[in-house]
């Protein structure tokens, strides 16, 4: 593990219907896994195409896979989850960095 | 346009004996971005699980999407890029940050 912790990516397919009340629904997931232990940071990012096949990517740095998939484990945020996937495909891995450039 | 300036996320799907060769393919590309005016950082993640659909997903952060594709329009890169289609599915899209915890 390095510095980087561990990274947790999140690669949705949703209908560009359905974007602004997942949006909404993430956000107050995020208020759960934020207060997590191991939480370091997390970013929404909404493409700017409505073309792009993956409308929406979440990335987020944890300290540890165990915290990540832990916090993951907390029973609002499996139901957030669960409604989640009703509307939305969800490709979440965890990551590690392997180059870097700044 | 927020402080973050703009983001590129490329989720590619590769086959799993194909990695390697295609991260070392990526460093040499990412040598001649990282010099283009307007290049910030960029990350190569390398997902864990072998079963990730997607394995590999570079995050970039530029300070305009004009500056982002002017680099992309590099004839060397261009070059590049068409010869790593050969092996991946590459999703490119530019993308804003909607929503952020830190």
């Amino acid at each position: 593990m390095t510095d980087n912790g561990i990274t947790f990516i999140n690669v949705f397919e949703i209908p560009a219907d359905q974007l602004d009340e997942f949006i909404e629904q993430w956000r107050e997931r995020a208020q759960l896994m934020r207060k997590a232990p191991g939480f370091r940071d997390v970013r929404l990012h909404r493409a700017i195409s409505p073309d792009a096949r993956f409308p929406l990517v979440n990335v987020a740095h944890w300290d540890s896979a165990e915290a990540c998939e832990a916090a993951g484990g907390h029973p609002a945020v499996v139901a957030s989850v669960e409604s989640a996937r009703t509307v939305a495909v969800a490709n979440p891995a965890l990551y590690d960095v392997v180059a870097e450039h700044r």
